[in-house]
């Protein structure tokens, strides 16, 4: 029998990067946990992992920009999404009771991001740690019945750990983009609905993105996300990233990005992949979907 | 005598927030340390103060959406803009040694951005707080002499710490751009040069990006940011943020804004002010400049 493939992600068992690494490779796979997302990406470079998952954005923190550095200072390629639903569960141990909780843990954006769910709490003292499972973890091995972490439920139950409230975040509407990153780039199958992210860059003068964006617009191409970034060393320059519809390899995507190079000073394709379901995946939900 | 301005800024004093709100408005001022973003922009809107002075993106961590996004809730307007260059300090007790140190407390974006110093510190405990300027307070008061925070050399001089390292980041390119904020907008002095943040939606389709942006490329006007960004409960729709070059009351960036609204569902201008200097003004310099 063939050894599983070795999957690269960043946190603990029980993170959100776990459950994306599920959703997009199944469970028979090794997913295997990393300190940084600067691990998973050299591991996956080297050869040491056939692929990793990393976020890339969420719906109310935005762009991590840090993987979008990571992705233009090695040579992988993006070969799949997904969106998970980020639901927070309030975690402490069994037999644990709401009225007694005095501490609460978890990762600062998980803690914002149940703010309002924390402030109907009374005399609870905030704290903030570097990960969400890792919380769990902790409050596990401090055994403190007065002490709750917010995670997923999925780190509650590898921590065998109860949930006492489901849906802690104030704000349900709350996902996460990840991308699977490989050495190797991925040719989605025909009739699949394809998507492209690129970068580029050119000399900054008035309209040089409008230029770049007609190359997409003149042959009816949809663009599901731009964004703007000072270049790394280069002051008032700007990189540009763009998810587009389409294939880079063919058809009007290939001629559009033909086009573009002729516009710019650079251009790196960093994947072309099946587009993300528009349907949600719950983190709750069971990883076969 | 006139009672001096009342100006919210969002953290503890000694925060870079608050070396912003001296950067714009001096040091006559009564800079008004507030818990959150929200109540910055609350007592703005209140009249409780006359201004407020937000960050709205990092050039290491990107934009801060959740500014954003209380820009588009409250009816305040942009008046101002300023770069400030964050340059963290280590910072513990008088007379508490590098050799002695066990403990760093920082906000988890700080001790990100001080990553490998931090790794060249060997036997380290590294601990996430919520502020920067909080975590120095938190020391002094702790009377800890194996603990050290990251943060401003104005938080070390307000809690009469001492400075062991100065520039403890990793990337020395590292800026936060603030925004001042007011009930009245701002008309910049004839000659100086303007700059105008827009948000704009639309009816999603190919292209539409690309024709709204010719209302500025046909008049060359030009473009310093530009970011998509998912409208709440509205999935697979779009808000874009733009910053212009001129200004939204007359000349070409009038009639640029004019053919946006015929393009658009949503235009709503946010602000024209004074384009900061380019020359970045360093956070450990004198606020006098």
């Amino acid at each position: 029998m063939a050894a599983p493939l070795r999957i690269g992600y960043q946190g603990e068992p029980g993170a959100y990067s776990e459950a994306a690494t599920r959703a997009l490779f199944g469970d028979e796979v090794e997913a295997v946990p990393c300190d940084t997302f600067d691990q998973v990406f050299e591991q996956v470079e080297s050869g040491a992992f056939d692929r990793g998952v990393v976020p890339v954005e969420n719906s109310l923190a935005g762009s991590i920009h840090r993987n979008y550095d990571l992705l233009l200072q090695h040579t992988l390629h993006i070969t799949a999404e997904h969106n998970l639903r980020v639901s927070h569960c309030l975690i402490a141990h069994p037999g644990a009771r709401m009225e007694d909780l005095r501490h609460v843990y978890s990762h600062p954006q998980a803690l914002a991001q149940c703010e309002q769910s924390l402030s109907a709490l009374p005399g609870i003292e905030i704290h903030a740690t570097y990960d969400t499972a890792g919380s769990v973890k902790m409050v596990k091995e401090s055994g403190d019945l007065t002490a709750a972490a917010i995670a997923s439920a999925r780190a509650a139950e590898i921590y065998g750990m109860q949930v006492l409230v489901h849906q802690f975040e104030d704000e349900k509407a709350n996902y996460t983009r990840f991308v699977a990153i490989s050495r190797e780039p991925a040719t989605p199958a025909p009739g699949v609905e394809a998507k492209t992210t690129v970068a580029f860059a050119g000399v900054n003068r008035p309209g040089l993105l409008w230029r770049c964006l007609s190359a997409f617009a003149l042959r009816d191409i949809d663009l599901s996300k731009i964004e703007s970034r000072p270049l790394k060393g280069v002051p008032w320059q700007y990189v540009f990233y763009v998810d587009m519809g389409g294939a880079s390899q063919e058809g009007p995507g290939k001629r559009a990005l033909d086009q573009l190079r002729e516009m710019t000073t650079f251009v790196r394709v960093l994947g072309t992949y099946a587009r993300a379901d528009s349907t949600l995946v719950d983190s709750e939900q069971g990883q076969g979907e």
